[in-house]
C-alpha cells in the first residue's frame, strides 16, 4: 500500500482548501450531537511515520469538538505489567463508550511493527497477531462501533528533513526519539513490515486509509472528509444487520443436559478424604503454573442453587490467595453497558501466572440476555462465534480455559429453594427472581444445550458438573482443573 | 514498638488452640453476612518481616470465607507508571467496596521503608508521607471503613533460619528475594525505620497490631481474635458520628457570590484577538509543564447554563491533545457509590506532566449531596476538611490545583434557559432538573458561599469566573491558568 502510493492532492488554491476545512469541521461538530443520539462509538486509530504530524492532526481534528465527548490516548509501548496480558488487552481497555470519540495516537500497527523490527516476535506470532487484529476490528464493527484507521504517509526524504529541523532547536529536540531515527535508517525494512500489516488488516469492514501527509492542510482536509463520510455512512447503515459467522473451531461432541446422569452417591467421609488429597495436589500445581507464568481462566455457569458458590470455595481454598481472584458478575453497570459486551471480561483478565475465576460469565449473552430480550436476536446468534474467538485468543495467549456448567435437575432445585426459604440464615440466598427464572427452566435448558454444543471448543471445553450430589460435584470440578493443568505442563 | 516487643503467647495446649482457631474462624464466617448487611468495608493491611508468613496467614484467614466477598492484593513496589501518581494513589485504588474484605499483602509501611533504605526519599519526604498515611487512614475510618493493620514480627535469628531453609530446596528457592536477604543483613537499620513509621502511624483511630509470628498457629489465633473483635466493634459503633475537624489550612479571604460584579463588557473583536494571544501563550506553557512533569488539576463548578462547557472548550483547544483529559462527572455508578466518595476522583488523577479537567467535581459532596440529602449532615460538614486534605496532598505531590466557580446571576440564567427552550438545536441542553435546581437557587448560593469560604486554601484557591459575559469569562479562565503556571515555573 505504501510502496506504490500515489500522492493524491486536492488541486485547488489554498483559500478554497481553507474554506473546505472549515466547512467539514462544522459538519463534524454537528455530527457530535448525532453520534450522541445514536449512541455510536467512534474509534479513530492514527498511525504513520514518525514526524508525519499525528499529534498536530489530532489537535486540528478535535479543535471544535466538545471535550466531554472525546478522549485522545497516546499509546506508547506496553509496560511490563501490560505485556503480561493478551496483546489486544490494552486496546480493548481504550475503546470508546457509546456516543463518544476515542482518538488513538499510534496503536496495534505501530506496536506490532516495532515488535517485528526488534525481533520480539517471529513470523508465526506476526500472523497470529494480524488475525487477532482482524477479529478485534470485526467484532467492534459488528457490535456497533465505527472504526476509522488512518496511516499518515510521508516520503523518506521529507521525514529526514523534518527530524533534522526538530533536532536543530533546543525547544523541539526532545521530541525526536531513537525510534524516529531508526525509521529513517531502516526505512526500507519499516516500509516492508508496515506494508505487510496494512495489507493483512485492510478488510472490507474496517479498511485502512493512507493519507498523504506532506502538506498538513491537505492532510487535514483529507481526514476530515474521510471521517465525516464514514460517520454519515455508519449512521445510515446502523440498521444493517451484521453477518452471523460460523467459523470452524473444532467442536467437541457434547451430551444434552437431559442425558447427563445425576445419581452419583458419595459419603461425607469419602468426600473429605478425597478433597484433602485433591486440594494438596492442586496447591502444588498452582505453584507450578505461577512459576511457569501460565494464566488460568475458569468460567462458572449453572442453575440457581446448583452449588456454584460452595464449589468455587472448595477450589479456591486450595489456592495461594496471592495468585487468584474471583469475579462475581452481576448485570453490567452503566459504563460497562456503554461498551462492547466482552469489555468488562477483558478488563478482568488475570496476569500470566494468575487464576481468574468468573462466577457467571460472558455466556450471559446467550442465556439471560437472549431469553430476557436484553440484546437482539442477531446479537446473541453472533455471540457463539465471537465467544469462540475470544476464548481462542485467550488460549493463543497461553491461557488454560476451563468452563463449568454446574448442573442439577429440576426437583433438586425445588428442594433446595424450599430449604432456603425455610431456613432463616439462608433466606437471603433466595429471591423472587430465582422463582421467576425457575419458571423458564425449559427455555433455559434449550439455550444451555445450544450454548454447550456451539462453544465446546478443543481449546476451551465445557465440563458438565454433576451437582445433585454437591460432594461429587466439588471433587469433579477440582479434578478437572488438576487434569487440565497437568495436560498442559506435562 | 518492635525493639521492646515482648512475646505474647497463649499459654495452653495445642489442641485447645486448635479448637479456639476453629471457633474464631466460624465467627469470622458468620461476620461475613453481617458485614454485607451493614455494608461495612473491611480493609486489612498485613505487613511484616520477609518470611514472617504473611502469605500463609492470609491463606489461613480466608480459608472458609466466600471468595466473592474478598480480594487479596499483593502490592509489590510501584511500577514506573504508578510512580507518576501521588503516593497514596495505588492504595486508594485497592480499597474495598462496602460489604467486602480486602487483604493487602504488604503496603504503605513496606513501600515507605524500602524507599528510605534505598534512599529514594529523605527525612522531609518521610514526614510528609507519614502524615499522608495518617490522613488516608483517618478519612477511611471516618467514612465508615474498618482498617485493621497487622505487623508480623519474628526475631532476626528466626528470619535468618527460615530464609536459609527456603534457600536449601530447589522448590522454594525462588521465594527468597534480594530484599529478604538485605533485611537480615541490615536488620538494625530496618528495625529502626519500621519502628519510626509504626510509631508515627499508630493512631487512636487506626492502631497497629504487632503479632508474634514465630509460632504460626499462635499467630493465626491472635489475628483471628483481633479481626473478629474489631469487626464486632465497628458494627456496634457504626452510629457513632466521627468528629468534624477544622484543621488549619491557611485560607484566602473570598468575597460572597452576591458581592461579585457581573457587568463586564467585551466586544467580539476584542475577545477574539485576546483569545488568540492567550491560547498561544498557554500552548507554550503546556509544553513546558509537560517537560517539567508538573501535573495540573482544574476543577470546574458553576451554575447551570453558566457556560462551563464553552469555557472548557476554549481552554482545551489551546492544549496538546496528548496531554490533557476532560472528565465529565455525573452521579456515581454503583461501584463508585460503594466506595469512599473521593475514590472516583483519585482514580481519575492525571500522570505528572498531564492536565486533568474535571467538569463538576468532588465538591458535589458539599453542594448537591448536601442539599438533596444524599449524604448525612456529619458527612458534608466533615467534607470541607477532607477536601482540603485531599487537595493538599495533590499540591504536595507537585500538582497545580485550580478551582473555578463559573458564576452568573439569576436573571442571566433565566434568559439562557428560555433561549435553550426556544431553540430546537439547544433543547437537549435543558431538562426538568435544571428548572428544579433553579428553584433552589438561594440554598445553593448559601452552600457555595460556605464552600468557597472554607476551601479556598493557598495551595488550591477558588477563582470566581464572571460569566454573565461569556467572552470575558473565557479569557478570565485561561488567564488564570496561565498565571498559575507562570507562578510555579518562574
Amino acid at each position: 500500500m505504501l510502496k506504490n502510493y500515489e500522492i493524491r492532492k486536492y488541486q485547488m488554491p489554498q483559500d478554497e482548501i481553507r474554506a473546505l476545512v472549515k466547512e467539514k469541521r462544522e459538519i463534524l461538530v454537528r455530527q457530535q450531537q448525532i453520534i450522541k443520539e445514536h449512541k455510536l462509538p467512534v474509534y479513530v486509530l492514527i498511525e504513520g511515520w514518525g514526524a508525519a504530524g499525528k499529534g498536530t492532526l489530532i489537535g486540528n481534528l478535535i479543535k471544535e469538538l466538545d471535550p466531554r465527548f472525546f478522549h485522545v490516548i497516546h499509546m506508547g509501548m506496553p509496560n511490563e505489567e501490560e505485556r503480561r496480558k493478551p496483546f489486544m488487552w490494552r486496546y480493548m481497555e481504550t475503546i470508546p463508550e457509546a456516543g463518544k470519540f476515542v482518538f488513538l495516537n499510534s496503536g496495534w500497527l505501530d506496536e506490532t511493527a516495532e515488535d517485528v523490527i526488534n525481533e520480539r516476535i517471529d513470523d508465526t506470532d506476526l500472523e497470529q497477531r494480524m488475525k487477532q487484529i482482524r477479529i478485534f476490528e470485526r467484532q467492534l464493527k459488528d457490535n456497533g462501533y465505527l472504526v476509522v484507521k488512518l496511516f499518515l504517509h510521508i516520503p523518506k526524504e521529507e521525514q529526514k528533513q523534518r527530524l533534522e529541523k526538530l533536532e536543530e532547536k533546543k525547544d523541539t529536540r526532545w521530541r525526536v526519539t531513537e525510534k524516529d531515527m531508526l525509521q529513517v535508517k531502516k526505512r526500507e525494512k519499516y516500509e516492508k513490515i508496515y506494508d505487510r500489516i496494512l495489507e493483512a488488516t485492510n478488510t472490507g469492514y474496517v479498511p485502512w486509509n493512507v493519507v498523504d501527509a506532506v502538506d498538513k492542510r491537505q492532510a487535514l482536509l483529507q481526514v476530515l472528509h474521510l471521517l465525516t463520510n464514514q460517520i454519515n455512512q455508519a449512521i445510515e447503515n446502523y440498521k444493517v444487520l451484521p453477518e452471523i459467522l460460523h467459523k470452524d473451531y473444532p467442536l467437541l461432541k457434547m451430551p444434552k443436559l437431559s442425558q447427563v446422569p445425576l445419581n452419583q452417591e458419595m459419603t461425607k467421609e469419602e468426600y473429605e478424604e478425597r478433597l484433602k488429597e485433591l486440594q494438596k495436589k492442586l496447591k502444588k500445581l498452582h505453584n507450578k503454573i505461577y512459576r511457569k507464568r501460565i494464566p488460568i481462566i475458569i468460567a462458572y455457569e449453572g442453575w440457581d442453587a446448583a452449588g456454584k458458590g460452595g464449589n468455587i470455595k472448595r477450589l479456591t481454598s486450595a489456592l495461594d490467595p496471592r495468585g487468584f481472584e474471583v469475579h462475581p458478575i452481576a448485570s453490567p453497570e452503566p459504563h460497562e453497558k456503554a461498551r462492547h459486551y466482552l469489555w468488562r471480561f477483558y478488563h478482568r483478565l488475570p496476569k500470566d501466572g494468575h487464576i481468574a475465576i468468573f462466577d457467571r460469565t460472558w455466556y450471559g449473552r446467550v442465556m439471560v440476555e437472549r431469553l430476557e430480550g436484553f440484546c437482539s436476536e442477531n446479537d446473541w446468534k453472533r455471540a457463539y462465534n465471537e465467544i469462540n474467538e475470544f476464548e481462542k485468543e485467550l488460549s493463543d495467549w497461553g491461557a488454560i480455559v476451563i468452563k463449568f456448567w454446574v448442573h442439577i435437575d429440576k426437583d433438586t432445585q425445588l428442594a433446595r429453594f424450599t430449604e432456603r426459604q425455610n431456613t432463616p440464615e439462608k433466606q437471603w440466598k433466595i429471591t423472587e427472581e430465582d422463582w421467576r427464572n425457575r419458571e423458564k427452566w425449559d427455555a433455559y435448558e434449550e439455550a444451555v444445550d445450544e450454548m454447550v454444543a456451539k462453544t465446546s471448543t478443543e481449546n476451551a471445553p465445557w465440563f458438565i458438573i454433576q451437582s445433585n450430589n454437591k460432594y461429587y460435584a466439588r471433587l469433579q470440578a477440582i479434578s478437572t482443573v488438576i487434569d487440565e493443568i497437568e495436560k498442559r505442563i506435562s
